[in-house]
């Protein structure tokens, strides 16, 4: 059975909470979330939870990474629900501040990773990794945890994350979690919800381009445009399907190792991203060529 | 007599040093320079020592607030006398760490005030607060100070602080130092070096600028063009200044109150802003119109 699990929405009683577990020399572990949970969640709170003494889950639908005509207004909210959820994951506390605390009146600072967040969905949404950046610096400064999880679906997230944490000599450890998917092989998302019962269906096609692209890359194909045409090609054979992009990058600096431009041999680290609009939803997946990833695990 | 003071290169020694004084409670003050120290510096560091147990003193020639063309190779350096004044002014650690640690490989993550960095030193510097803020965040993340002091003859520098700690929730208590100055009312600067014999002279002209406004204020004008205009009036008289800027702007937004364009009725609390080029070499000073400053403040 796991403790009960607080609701904390002032950060002076955050910080009193933190510095309490500090003087017990307990080590604080943190999963910033924008509420909506689901199993992709509560696996970072798993892995949080593995690592350290008390677990802290925010939940704040962040404003500044949103762009005029996002979904903001309309993203998936259900503090009730995330509260049972986060209570059965084991998390310690859940953190929900208000806007008006997280940005103080005239709020003008910002915290920006330049090289890693140009491409992939910083080029279809360029003030998003800005406004990420910005958040997670202010509740770092806030909860000061030993430790940190972000998800490995927003793989592009967490590389800005390990950079800036690297760059600003934060004394937080970083660490990534496993995507965690629906039995079709589409990772969860809270924007799922958005599909409608045909896009659903046709949603599956990043997981199966993932396959197909390390099926080819462990037959000997080493063509990086090869192996990106064969991702497009499946993902456009879905009519309900609008491709965003198709990119294999190093996992480290985002650099592009495959496009109709680039063309260098792909090793196994190199990743490959993809993101789809169908109708208004953008989903988004990525794998590694070659080695360990989670495109069997399922929910 | 103060205790020895030791001088700390690594990152990692730093922050172990600053645990263990969280282990004995103590509170951690902080005081960022570029090193050269003079007077000002060292009512800095009074000034932490005051409110905090244990002093740091970081040296560091910040390379990313230099644009190129400006001073950075010559900036003047002196360890071995800036280790002396610290361990006399009671300072207990200097942490002079390299550029190369400061600033890992790739390093691409910038902090940004976005407002109050525009006008002023920010208008002829334009990538020059964002080196300071970058660098105090780095700074901040390693010392993790309770408290830091920085110099109020950088007042936009102070301001810039002030609100990006404000707007990132760092949980750091930063106060302003008083303006040192010489016999004559030159206000300590590790430039000063840099100004020939009969430059030095002139140099005084802020000052007298600065008090020329406050007793034109004091006898009742509240016309904030005119007060800017005496001030620049009597700084174009020396042969060898060049006037960079002297603008009236309220000292929390720093926003505009009196210019050729902007006319609004002078508070006391107004703050005139100069910078002056003697060859080259820039000088700033400040002051507000009214109530306590430190004018008549001398070495």
């Amino acid at each position: 059975m796991s403790g009960k699990t607080t609701i904390i929405d002032s950060i002076s009683a955050l910080r009193g909470q933190v510095a309490q577990w500090r003087k017990q020399d307990l080590r604080v572990g943190f999963v910033p979330t924008m509420g909506f949970l689901h199993q992709g969640h509560l696996s970072l709170i798993h892995k949080a939870k593995a690592h350290t003494d008390r677990v802290i889950v925010s939940i704040f639908v962040n404003p500044t990474q949103f762009a005029p005509g996002e979904d903001l207004d309309c993203y998936p909210r259900d503090l009730e629900g995330d509260h049972e959820k986060v209570q059965q994951a084991g998390g310690d506390v859940i953190f929900f501040p208000s806007v008006e605390d997280m940005y103080p009146k005239d709020a003008q600072t910002f915290v920006e990773v330049k090289e890693v967040t140009k491409p992939l969905c910083g080029s279809s949404r360029p003030i998003h990794f800005r406004g990420v950046a910005t958040i997670v610096t202010k509740l770092f400064n806030i909860v000061t945890p030993d430790l940190a999880v972000f998800g490995k679906k927003d793989f592009q997230q967490l590389v800005t994350i390990q950079r800036m944490v690297a760059d600003l000599h934060m004394d937080i450890e970083i660490l990534g979690g496993d995507i965690i998917r629906e039995e079709d092989g589409l990772a969860l998302s809270s924007r799922n919800v958005y599909l409608s019962p045909e896009e659903r269906t046709q949603a599956n096609c990043l997981n199966r381009a993932l396959r197909l692209v390390r099926q080819q890359f462990a037959s000997g194909n080493i063509d990086s445009i090869e192996l990106v045409s064969a991702a497009k090609k499946l993902i456009q054979e879905q009519p309900l399907g609008q491709l965003d992009y198709a990119e294999l990058r190093d996992a480290n600096t985002l650099l592009q190792v495959g496009s109709e431009e680039v063309n260098r041999t792909a090793i196994g680290t190199d990743r490959l991203f993809l993101a789809v609009h169908f109708g208004k939803t953008r989903l988004i997946d990525n794998a590694p060529l070659e080695g360990p990833c989670s495109l069997d695990t399922i929910e």
